[in-house]
């Protein structure tokens, strides 16, 4: 199960960075770049800081082969700005839920604390994302007082740790964890439920 | 002590990470962002070129957890801009002259040669507040003609490997290696002291 | 035979850096920082991904003193902005072929597939620049619709390892490799050869 969950988390970011890419009118190195970045980020740092080799798309090389594919595809695709526009933010949910979720699994099977679990499970949903926003020079959505991201990967990681304490099923965590943040995050983007900024500078 | 400077250098970059996204009005998760790679970024780069497992934060799993209590705690105090503005300097040189000791030190250890050593030293201390610079937006102070810096950190690194090889002692040359970078950033900060700019371009 | 290809790939990426440096007016420090990344990026991220250690600038030291002494020496000479215009793109062209056949080579002898063993050849020599160019805040020219750049890379690694497989010689398909690369790069740059904008934004 873990399995099919990771390679959704990798179409559903690989889909977010090709669209990304697309509305950033790049080139086909580009956007096979940026769906790469996305898809693969922050699962390579998850796996550099808790030491797992090889690389989870090493590993499973059939991962990269398909990102290629699938940016080699959306060169035929065509579709309007309005559509990319109106549904960038769901493959975007997707890999954030999926790919935290596998992360703090991860983290939690190389025996780290639940707490630094979390916080893998953070990194891996959402630096993939960060790291292209950077590369694309946008300032990172994690940074701005957009609606919930990091937020919602955090909670999802508890509930996820949370369920499987309390029913001992890996199967009905893993879900649990995962719809609690993309539905959160969806929530999130709908109500525009921000954090508010920073309560210490003055004016 | 080794363990001492190293949680004084995490507490004075988490601090210093802190003030600088309070100075971007980031929200919490920002705030918190921001620390965690002002206070882990340059240690972690570190870990993961000398491969050492598990990374330091991995292993003292109280520094993640204070910097997210320093983050919380951050958000109940005020304080006004030009406190902030003028007191920034302080934890950023701290932080500088701490961890580039320590990560000298790590690389000595690793047995690498003395120059690798003070590149590690140099790495260690300065990427934590060069990647918050650049994931801000900024252009990383390591790259203007502003007050010595790395230089600080460089030089600290060959009085700590002098010292101990002239004295013998861990605890003399550890305090002469911090003492000599944070006093030689504030005067650099004081007078203004920088390098010349290339002056290989024409104009 | 490698090893030589690797000090070329060293020193052509460490001047190119120096010259970018050079371009934008940076002191010693940066100078130094900028040929550092430049040359070593690349091949730590190759080494990281593939769990190589040490760092082969770790474990051949004379390296980073060779980039070293190459940023001190370049404080003394002086050439016009003209001269740097003209000539930034050579060191580039053959930083991107060595390194990148380099990177191939190493990975196919980690036991990865050809497709995986490509594309670390092309992080291998793009990567360098790619970081140099977000810190110094410009957009990666990978990003931009420029002439051909990692699609050079990744071309002459599949004749490295097309050449190789049928005449078996090392020597042979190494040269064929990076004569590939650094020729298809300069002719890109020659006739602004580029690949077309996606396709796929409406207007």
């Amino acid at each position: 199960m873990l399995q099919l969950i990771e390679l959704s988390a990798v179409v559903a970011s690989g889909t977010f960075g090709i669209m990304l890419a697309r509305k950033n009118r790049l080139d086909f190195i580009g956007v096979f770049t940026v769906a790469f970045i996305t898809a693969f980020a922050g699962g390579t740092l998850r796996d550099l800081f808790l030491d797992r080799h090889p690389l989870f798309w090493i590993e499973y090389e059939h991962y990269p082969v398909l990102i290629f594919a699938m940016a080699l595809g959306s060169q035929v695709i065509k579709a309007g700005d309005a559509v990319i526009e109106k549904w960038l933010q769901l493959p975007d949910a997707l890999g954030l839920g999926f790919f935290a979720i596998v992360g703090a699994n991860h983290a939690v099977d190389a025996g780290t604390s639940l707490f630094i679990a979390a916080l893998m499970g953070v990194v891996t949903g959402t630096a993939g994302g960060a790291i292209s926003d950077v590369v694309c020079n946008e300032v990172p959505r994690l940074f701005e007082a957009t609606p919930l991201y990091a937020t919602c990967a955090f909670l999802g990681c508890w509930i996820y740790f949370g369920v499987k304490e309390v029913s001992g099923s890996e199967e009905l965590s893993l879900t649990a964890g995962i719809v609690v943040i993309v539905v959160s995050r969806l929530m999130a983007i709908r109500w525009n439920v921000c954090l508010p900024e920073h309560p210490g500078g003055s004016q």
